[in-house]
């Protein structure tokens, strides 16, 4: 094991987001600091109330009351308690002593950004948020670098999981507002309190966020216009519906050319979507941010919105960057292949097939290739037997010379199989006397 | 202005790429350079031939043919020739002497990557090649950077263009893979010589290099499997959708744990995808990247994969990313706000809107209601007349309130509209006596 330089991490919160980041960082620690080049030591976890019980299992000597102290003694600091105050004062310490931060706090960055990337600049050190926009989503960095050398035009996100949820419910099951989200909350995917999220604020936050990065401007939040979806109502969905429509909660930031020259626009409300769009497949509490660049065109990004362990990777993600940047500036640690892996030749691999074949329309034809396939270690999911169709060539010569001559076409579904496996019974089905012809095999992906 | 510190770029290669990459970089100059805080000066463009045809007008000015002279005294190095020689010395020989390379050569670093990456890491010099895995698509940042903190499981790609488009058709039409691929060529979306896209060598290229970021592994592309779709016909698409799937060239890479330990599958071809899956609705010259991770879950970028504009922005990016990394290690630029655009209110923002309205059903009321919405400046779309539905707290006192009482409900769908105009339009038709309610109204996006 390579003998890195140890770099101090707190971490502030111990909520469902911040047990999550400790666990990862406690199990995957190694791997992590082959990534960083740097190892990455959990100084500690500032909470109110070190007795409070936890969703996951941490020693309890990693929890101390005493932020201040934690902070000022680390390089690192993760930022997961929420809210405008301590957060703010707490960053702020932690930028002022030269530590680099890790947020996910989205009220904080739409209302106090400015400040904290102020703050940052002074002293060289560098604020990471990409939890804060789209929970798991990487978003910032495509915004923040991989689109610089473009002009961003229009950014249409759904960003908010509980809105989403509720109106994916409404438009399949043509459920009522209140219903689903007395559902929604009973199955812990809305708060008690769902003021945040179907009244828009969540999704106003981070629409700041993202506006500001996208068109490099201020964007307070007062400035983002909001309407949440509680007027949502079952015949406004219906009637979009019967219109091509989708209803879905969308934050909206847009470049608009006046007269008077740029301006731009950000807003947050429910808003129909043509059912062709890759915003309406965006089903249950998934996010995703549609970006219109000018000269990239339109680009995607999809995934979980929230959740504690998808906001988790996005926090270690940042953790690993800050230390990265601490280490090497940032180079070359990205592409280092420490884990070399061995790469293994296509027979190894496992999947699932389908199997096209022509046979002979004969009583036990089934039961052979059945048999051929179980010595082979392949197992059927599926079989259908499709109307026999003549070979295309017969066809030109002879249009009725497939039919009646007793043949069938089967489809042959399997299970996982491995690719050596499953070769070499195509071989043998191919060989046998009941199989006219193999017409494919083909492997199943992404079911 | 500022007085920015000047770096020099040095373009090598004026292709389709290349020559949008220099029109950009002249048209955008100061807008690339408030946001990489450098000024960015392209020193020339080296090309084989000095006056041959070009896609763009450039000055004649910046073209040379020594190549070497150009690298030497640039600060940031720009490959997009294409092929393994002479881009990689060219490249060697910028790093070499210090300079940050950017690069859209996919057939490059799919062979040459670590000679690179090592070059680069022997005098701190970084290498940024976003445009060579899915165009405009940012998918190295998120791969390298946001899922620093987490491990990737499974990579499916949709990363080649020309396939995409002759397998869409194919599916649409039920057309044969010649006669696609012959339109495709004369539309110019597959080259003269398709072979590099239809057998699968360019796909097997691109997953090289995303499995060796995302699973830290030096992939050799000898290690790639490699299935072409020239296989593909009809038949084979018909009978995928009539089993309820798309057939897609698929970039697999996955993880996979055996008895000896962890290894990995890099893989090319032509497979079945489930119609509900994301990458099913991948449509056209399109690609998408879907990445399984085990703690962020699924997330799918998705965007246009090639065109000479689309590769530009992210060669653009990539070109900013280095000039960050030149003048301040990176630090805090991206978040700057030097263009401070106003942020304007709701009310000048305009969209499109549908308005459903319950009216009276009488002669004339259609009229009426035009009227207003023109005098408001709202210009109507679309007018459809729905079957009359009595409100639902009518019907529970009388299943019969709202039948014959002569009303109808109306849904206007209108132009694109200025959101005043629009509400004060809204409530003069509430005001209308031929208007009996406002049912809803709501703005249109993403159609």
């Amino acid at each position: 094991m390579i003998d890195y330089r140890r770099l101090r991490v707190a971490l502030l919160g111990a909520g469902a987001v911040g047990s999550q980041v400790a666990a990862l960082l406690l199990k995957h620690g190694d791997e992590l600091a082959d990534r960083a080049g740097a190892g990455l030591e959990l100084a500690g976890i500032a909470v109110r109330d070190v007795d409070a019980p936890r969703a996951t299992d941490l020693p309890r000597e990693l929890f101390t009351t005493d932020a201040e102290t934690l902070i000022v003694g680390s390089d690192i600091v993760i930022e997961l308690m929420g809210g405008i105050e301590p957060a703010r004062s707490y960053l702020l310490l932690a930028l002022r002593s030269g530590a680099d931060v890790v947020t996910a706090n989205k009220a904080l960055l739409a209302t106090h950004g400015p400040e904290l990337f102020d703050a940052a600049d002074q002293v060289g050190a560098q604020v990471y948020y990409e939890a804060a926009a789209a929970g798991a989503i990487p978003i910032i960095r495509p915004l923040r670098d991989s689109l610089a050398g473009d002009r961003v035009n229009r950014i249409m996100g759904i960003v908010n999981g509980t809105t989403n949820y509720i109106l994916d419910r409404m438009d399949t099951e043509g459920a009522d507002f209140g219903d689903v989200l007395a559902q929604a909350q009973a199955l812990g995917y809305a708060e008690a309190d769902p003021t945040a999220d179907v009244d828009g604020y969540d999704a106003a936050q981070k629409a700041a966020i993202l506006a500001s990065l996208a068109f490099h401007t201020t964007v307070p939040l007062e400035a983002v216009y909001r309407e949440g979806i509680r007027d949502v109502d079952a015949g406004i969905i219906e009637s979009a519906r019967r219109a091509g429509y989708v209803v879905k909660l969308l934050a909206v930031c847009e470049r608009m050319n006046g007269a008077t020259g740029e301006s731009i626009s950000v807003r947050v409300y429910p808003a129909l979507i043509d059912r062709g769009h890759p915003l309406a497949s965006v089903h249950g509490a998934n996010n995703a941010v549609f970006v219109e660049a000018e000269a990239a065109g339109s680009l995607m990004f999809y995934g979980a919105g929230a959740g504690g362990v998808q906001t988790a990777s996005a926090v270690l993600g940042d953790l690993v960057s800050a230390a990265r940047r601490h280490v090497a500036g940032g180079v070359g640690v990205g592409e280092s292949t420490y884990a070399n892996l061995p790469v293994v030749e296509i027979g190894r691999v496992t999947t699932r097939y389908q199997i096209t074949l022509e046979v002979d329309d004969q009583t036990g034809v089934l039961a052979t290739i059945a048999g051929i396939l179980s010595e082979g270690n392949v197992s059927i999911a599926t079989v259908e037997q499709t109307p026999t169709m003549p070979p295309i060539a017969d066809a030109s010569t002879s249009p009725a010379a497939g039919q009646g001559t007793g043949r069938a076409r089967l489809v042959i579904g399997t299970h996982k199989a491995v690719e050596r496996d499953l070769s070499e019974t195509v071989e043998r089905l191919a060989a046998s006397d009941v199989v006219e012809r193999v017409v494919s095999v083909l492997r199943v992906e992404a079911d």
